[in-house]
């Protein structure tokens, strides 16, 4: 089984003007289907009970440490085998997406509580491929084929607007955001949150009572890291274009080349990254 | 409905051997319930689909954007109403923790998907103070009355040691790490992840298959900010000292206080603040 913690990309690097194509190395991003196998009642069962998004490697101590750190082992000797399954349709380098953990059999859990507490996140499949084929059907929205361009040095500028908008991140130290920008590259609002999907959900939801969805012809600012999720829900309301401060993963950028949105990252004053459809952006200055 | 977006906490400022008492501001990170109200052959029906945990405020609009970008409803126009249930044990200054989203009657979607995909976390009650007893159940460890107390010295390396051993942070700039130190200072392991509790998980599997758990005397190194999940997990395999380079939320300082761990942030080579149990830490030089 390959795994790959890192894989390199094709950027766009921009430097207070100078633009560079460079090779870069992004962090994995992959989900992790995990499969409950437990006896009960005088036969074996199998419950998928998660899907977590994760960085391929280590996928056994993930899988073992989860079942302990949501109290379904209670320690090692609990667990019987650990199963990574290999997918029929796993393509070149793509790492198992499926692990099965078998209980001894004499372990008792709350089977209600992890039918209850368990999660999947809405767009996941057991492979990133499948994922993004899932939110290009659950996005209901057709994007226009004419594109906008916006000039090199408004996206200079949203760093720098942001911060003097960002109200609580001044105090806490401690609090992703969201914001919009026009494409004048005017601030239009932020939220903020703890959790930045929570803060992307908000901006959304305000643009849905403003009747302004789709948002075709704004920009998204994210405060921190992008992950598959972000691009996903982003995709959902119509944005087109997302710059954010922190690094993407890699299934982020897979899922914004293949819905054609403009993804930039590493952010910070005149220097930026573009992981994808860098059309949108003026590079002449 | 009051809402607060930051809270005031006492701290102990250390910045390079001087040490201050001093009130700082975290932000503030409360479950939310959400509740789908809808129609269906016949009856009302009312179906708790997730709790996310969030900072307080603009929460209409996080409930309408997460009705949307998770695919429940297509545009504002399907929603009926978006109502905040006053819980009738709210603390002082605490918001409402759940909200009812109505749809309008006509509005379909597939349930089978919301129950499949929506989540929970774990320990999520429908208050912070209900959360925090939540793990205190499930904390399967009884902790040891008896306290070392760690050299300030020792917390000042924590840093270095940990970026000359996190290899991919290096190169794509994009992943969280967890890391384990002995008492006197030592790198033990670390994992990384683009999710930060993943590689939390990470770090406690491979000590449940080490047998080293409860990890009573070691340090928990986080390379980013704390959330409540990051202590509950923590705190499930008996570790009582942690330290971020980022900002803990109002939940995770209040879960640690509640369980003695000492919880440091904002490591930044010779300066961190100390939230709660400062008793673990021997600040004469």
């Amino acid at each position: 089984m390959t795994k790959f913690e890192l894989i390199p990309t094709e950027i766009v690097r921009v430097n207070n003007g100078k633009i560079t194509y460079e090779n870069d190395m992004l962090s994995v991003e992959e989900p992790l289907e995990i499969v409950l196998s437990y006896f009960y009642e005088g036969h074996w069962l199998e419950k998928k009970i998660s899907v977590v998004m994760r960085t391929p490697g280590f996928d056994r101590n993930l899988a073992i440490g989860f079942l302990y750190t949501e109290g379904i082992i209670r320690d090692f000797s609990d667990v019987d085998e650990i199963n990574f399954i290999e997918n029929s349709d796993l393509e070149n380098g793509l790492s198992s997406n499926q692990v099965v953990c078998k209980l001894k059999s004499h372990v008792q859990f709350d089977l209600q509580s992890v039918e209850r507490h368990f999660y999947t996140t809405s767009s996941c499949g057991v492979c990133g491929k499948s994922s993004i084929d899932a939110v290009k059907i659950a996005c209901p929205i057709i994007v226009p084929q004419n594109k906008w361009k916006l000039p090199i040095q408004t996206v200079y500028q949203f760093n720098d607007s942001m911060i003097s908008n960002q109200k609580n991140f001044n105090f806490s130290g401690g609090i992703h955001a969201s914001a919009l920008f026009n494409l004048s590259g005017e601030f239009l609002y932020l939220r903020e949150d703890v959790g930045r999907h929570n803060a992307l959900d908000k901006v959304i939801g305000e643009a849905l009572e403003k009747n302004i969805v789709p948002l075709f012809d704004v920009v998204l600012f994210l405060s921190g890291r992008v992950s598959f999720e972000l691009i996903q829900k982003a995709s959902m309301a119509g944005i087109r274009m997302i710059c954010a401060v922190g690094a993407p993963s890699s299934l982020a950028v897979d899922l914004a080349q293949e819905l054609d949105i403009t993804l930039v990252g590493f952010l910070r004053g005149n220097r930026f990254n573009v992981y994808s459809a860098p059309g949108r952006i003026d590079f002449n200055i």
